[in-house]
């Protein structure tokens, strides 16, 4: 690019004059990538003691150079024209120094976290991911569906949802009205009308959790598959998985260079390219209880008919067969009554993908097409028929074949080491915003 | 087409039994497009009963063929295995002849209507503007951004806002929460950091109307833009709405030609291809109030330092100009403290986009980045500073020129007419669900 005349408007990293103040050195970011621009001011052209401070903005035109031989630099830029200039209160809270993620979660002043380096590549990784997805849905004829957020049922029964009221308190929608879990019901009812479907919104959990894996607030993915079976859907699932990684791969290998966890990128060249392997929740079972023979471990005692625990997730892909592993076929005592029972009336068509260093990335299943069978699965498990009538419409005028999955999006940026954005990035607001009610 | 063998899975629109029950003729529509494909089934190959039912899906194997000269199909299928028939119970409640938009919202069942033409052709339509605005931000290098759904801010303070608790009641954020009325003030954080950025996000509003301008929850498309001023604003919303047009016009006609407005295509083009008129608002009450010299009435005064009123801004773009208007600088009283103030000290740098039969489709502003005037502004309309503090943080700390819009997605589905699609597909769903509470 050398020899190029740019504009650019970024903020200062590090400054530092030099000649006795005769010209001063910038490192200046514009947010676009991880790397900074070196940028060159002589004194004549701006007060060089505004410009020098971290977190000052600059908007500045100058000719791109090639550095002398030697420097660390691939390129730099001799000014030629300040545009503007931002100045920067001394209290500006970021320092020029490198901060640990747990100090920035602590920061006071954090909804400046998007300047840090890290924060702006998750920004970037997020993006890429996001795009990613809907690029992979529409190019496979899947059509987006925005599920209701609001809404008056609970599609996993779990009762961990959140209520909505007005601020008056009075019963705006006539009824009781909760945050969405899951959009999933609703979105069969679209599968089964126009084909491929897929959302992409916000979900809710009212648990309390301080572990990585759960959020009060995130962002799910949930395709819907007409005329597909659990192969079918374990396809699907790999497949996706695969595009987002090859996609992270191609465009995000700088920012991803950024974390913390230095095996990332190797590990989703090994995601991109390796065949997941896929077995049996009995074959793991097995596995499981041989190795617990074989001397390993386990908090949490092995037997068929468990809800694997991380642990035993995390045996299966990182030890066992050190990569993703999709887990499938399992009681029918664990799983929603949604899923599809198998001709064993023992387990059900129901599929974990499990990642090394993510754990359960993606969940999902066969769904129960049968009239009587979906019907018979909700009495026994002592739901009551009446809140499901609609959605057993859909098995009573004109059913099809079909299946879906969830993916966790804040899970999926996990892909690089453990990091929550919404956590990350946002609770920043809430923190300064608490002042606001208060 | 003709020659090949395909599988399709679809819904019988319509069937009838021919030549004493020895053939059927089937529409089958598997939700692809508006079209349906006529099917030619032997009562050698199932159950004709069965098959010619409205309602009943299908799976079949055939070869396409052209059909004999005269009938109106284009293509038809002459099918030689059945796969799959999920048959339909006499109660299904969609009948075969067409029903009203308005039979469609009071329908017992509407769950289903996305089987509807109508309903489908809005799925369609919807995905395609949502995919053409994360191709138009992405071409343009903007970053998306998940700005929180569940916040403790009013950015507007409407106080119209929906509250969120447990179900159990219990504090669980350790303070008032609420769901998001627009993501606009976390979205400045980042644009002050990494650049243009974008948010598309589902909002709420806990106000009751039943107007088609106003819903309880909504998505919004808004975006971000550094080192640019009200023109600039103005240049990129005039861009994104022609660019949504013309994406419609290339891949939409055939589900627009479903819609009740049979104007909605050449307005689509006009808007397209016409340049915006751009008005001050000074301009535009100077024009309302000529018209009200000669003759025009209005429900509402026309003076300067009024909102505008809807009739007033229809009357601008459908009889005015007869396309597309920008209004910009509008009286401070009547805006946000955030907007950028006018040299003149009245004005404020606002903008609105009105499209005819749409209306207000777009609201925008160049933001105030000056830390003096914002703080001055803030004390001026009587609102504390505290809360704003980490706002005015951006202003403080390296400041940059900035500007953004917001766009109400349903609106923009709107240029059809006037069809709100939360509205359309989902209450559906809260009046099924109503039972699961109760």
């Amino acid at each position: 690019m050398a020899g190029q005349r740019i504009r650019v408007l970024g903020w200062v990293k590090t400054g530092r004059e030099q000649g006795k103040g005769t010209f001063a050195f910038l490192e200046v970011n514009d947010g676009s990538c991880p790397a900074n621009l070196q940028v060159i001011v002589d004194s004549a052209m701006a007060n060089l003691g505004s410009l020098v401070a971290t977190g000052a903005s600059v908007k500045v035109e100058g000719l791109l150079v090639a550095p002398p031989v030697g420097k660390k630099q691939r390129i730099e830029l001799r000014l030629e024209k300040v545009l503007h200039v931002g100045p920067v209160d001394p209290a500006y809270p970021i320092p020029k120094t490198q901060l640990s993620l747990e100090v920035l979660r602590d920061h006071n002043h954090i909804h400046l976290r998007p300047r840090t380096n890290m924060i702006s590549a998750i920004i970037r990784i997020r993006d890429a991911l996001a795009f990613a997805t809907h690029s992979f849905f529409h190019e496979n004829e899947f059509r987006l569906i925005h599920t209701p957020i609001i809404t008056t049922s609970d599609c996993e029964g779990a009762g961990e949802m959140f209520r909505v009221t007005t601020m008056v308190g009075e019963d705006f929608f006539g009824r009781q009205a909760f945050l969405t879990v899951s959009g999933q019901l609703q979105l069969e009812t679209c599968a089964c009308a126009v084909g491929d479907v897929y959302t992409f919104g916000p979900s809710f959990r009212a648990e309390h959790s301080h572990t990585s894996r759960h959020l009060a607030e995130f962002w799910m993915v949930e395709p819907e598959i007409v005329d597909a079976d659990i192969q079918d859907v374990m396809n699907w699932a790999e497949a996706y998985v695969k595009y987002m990684s090859q996609w992270l791969i191609d465009k995000c290998c700088d920012d991803m260079e950024l974390m913390a966890d230095k095996g990332c990128i190797d590990r989703l060249r090994m995601v991109a390219s390796t065949p997941f392997e896929r077995i049996s929740y009995t074959e793991a079972v097995k596995i499981l209880e041989e190795a617990v023979k074989g001397g390993k471990k386990f908090d949490n005692k092995v037997e068929w008919g468990i809800d694997l625990a991380s642990e035993h997730e995390r045996f299966l892909t990182e030890n066992e067969f050190q990569k993703p592993v999709i887990v499938y076929n399992y009681p029918k005592g664990i799983k929603a009554f949604y899923m599809r029972l198998n001709d064993d009336s023992k387990t059900v068509a129901a599929m974990d993908v499990l990642v090394p260093k993510v754990g359960e990335l993606i969940g999902g299943s066969q769904r129960e097409e049968r009239y009587e069978v979906i019907k018979e699965r909700i009495l026994e498990m002592g739901l009551p028929l009446k809140p499901y009538e609609w959605y057993l419409d859909l098995r009573r005028f004109g059913t099809v074949k079909h299946s879906g999955f969830g993916l966790g999006f804040e899970q999926c940026c996990c892909l690089r080491p453990a990091l929550t954005t919404l956590e990350t990035l946002f609770p920043s607001q809430d923190t300064q915003e608490e002042q606001i009610c208060n």
